[in-house]
């Protein structure tokens, strides 16, 4: 059954906050080569899966974050597979699919009607590159939500975000729109700019990656990303720390420990 | 059946230009709103669309540019409608997947994977924002080629694109790169920096959307985009102006009648 679209993104990220004390997102990046061997047999291994991670670390979760080139990578299966984990992940519980776009135009409506509608995601990732024209169709349903790429940590991050304060022109491009429907993702393992970011959007919702295997210090990314530890303002992505922990058929009793373990550790910080 | 990828995207472009003397990109933005109402019964209108417009079209293009967004749109049979595009279109014509991915690490990995292998393109559109890491998984099969955005045509490219002269930054680094492998998207409306582009970038293949719908001159485009008329290394794209001229049961002649005029005002440009 399709997801409704009863609630905002910016409200379901708030009321699962307050409900559950939890700043986890999950990414759901379900590399086919990397799946355990006890799913290969089944009918679409990637929903197989997706299903028994879901199931396992929902209490644990605030959000999830399908990323859309694993489903891409296996033609229409993977297709399916996306949606009917996106289906299956309860409503209250937002889906931030993770797909960089930016385009513009009629093209760019296509991307937010697949994303909001097709696939029933609460919310995306888009890259900011082509300017305001990438926003538009998106902000046209106040239920809509994006994070925008404002500073990566990948090492050539360095080679146009950091050259000529491109991540601040980002940062304050992104604070010219509404709160409720752009945030910002910033890089875990650039703590100094992390403070540079937070100070230039103080209310914005941050979506952290690169905890865990992309070797962010969770300590230093509170200190820096958290200006009140009662509305945090940030989602904390893990994914293949949390997905892929384990290969051996407990793989998802694992990942909810390790779901667990992020979750705990966030609150120790805060 | 699948096609096979016994040549580079580079070698399928320099040899139909010698072979037809064509440079006409036809974009395949089928869109499923915009598809005239005959092909609406069948059971999968956008590949009953693109079929009729790629059989009738075929002796005057190029390349063809399938954009992913308007297969997205339509969920899982969108995705088979752009498979069996790619699949029916001569092994000659290179086709492009518009896509402007730009991710890093094994999810750019899985963006490559699919476009390359699982749909079966020639070439792919990237966007470069996230710098080289962006790069170095395609660059890892030679036959693989992407354009990257290096100007675009909106009104808002101006935000960041022209700011700080980050478009000039993006045409330096392109230019880093193999030309055989790499190659620009540069917006036909912004005709003064298409010069700029080109003397940056004397060698590489420039893609140039913006002709017809989006308004680009095309006299003053093949002035500032062409060296040398016996290797003119662009691509000129139409997308709506081509495919939905007439959306009628005679759209595919009408298509082809749009792709002859516009390859032969290119040529007289020349």
């Amino acid at each position: 059954m399709a997801r409704t679209r009863s609630k905002s993104f910016w409200s379901k990220y708030h009321e699962r906050w307050n409900n559950t004390k939890s700043l986890v997102c999950i990414g759901l990046d379900s590399d086919y080569k990397s799946l355990p061997s006890c799913v290969l047999t089944d009918h679409n291994p990637q929903y197989t899966f997706n299903k028994a991670i879901v199931e396992a670390t929902s209490a644990y979760a605030l959000a999830y974050k399908p990323n859309l080139a694993f489903y891409l990578a296996t033609g229409v299966k993977g297709l399916e597979a996306l949606k009917l984990t996106i289906e299956l992940i309860p409503e209250d519980i937002p889906v931030i699919l993770d797909c960089k776009v930016g385009d513009i135009g009629n093209t760019m409506q296509a991307y937010i009607f697949a994303c909001f509608e097709e696939y029933g995601v609460d919310a995306i990732t888009i890259n900011p590159l082509m300017g305001t024209d990438v926003l538009l169709p998106l902000l046209a349903d106040e239920r809509n939500y994006a994070f925008a790429l404002a500073l990566t940590s990948n090492p050539s991050a360095a080679e146009f975000f950091q050259q000529k304060s491109l991540a601040a022109s980002i940062g304050n491009w992104i604070g010219a729109f509404p709160v409720t429907q752009l945030g910002a993702v910033v890089g875990a393992t650039q703590t100094r700019q992390l403070s540079t970011m937070r100070n230039l959007m103080p209310d914005r919702l941050f979506l952290i990656p690169g905890i865990g295997a992309q070797g962010g210090d969770l300590t230093a990314v509170i200190h820096h990303a958290v200006k009140n530890q009662h509305e945090p303002e940030i989602l904390i992505n893990s994914s293949r720390g949390i997905i892929f922990a384990d290969k051996t058929a407990n793989f998802a009793e694992t990942a909810a420990k390790e779901a667990q373990k992020l979750r705990d550790a966030i609150k120790e910080e805060l």
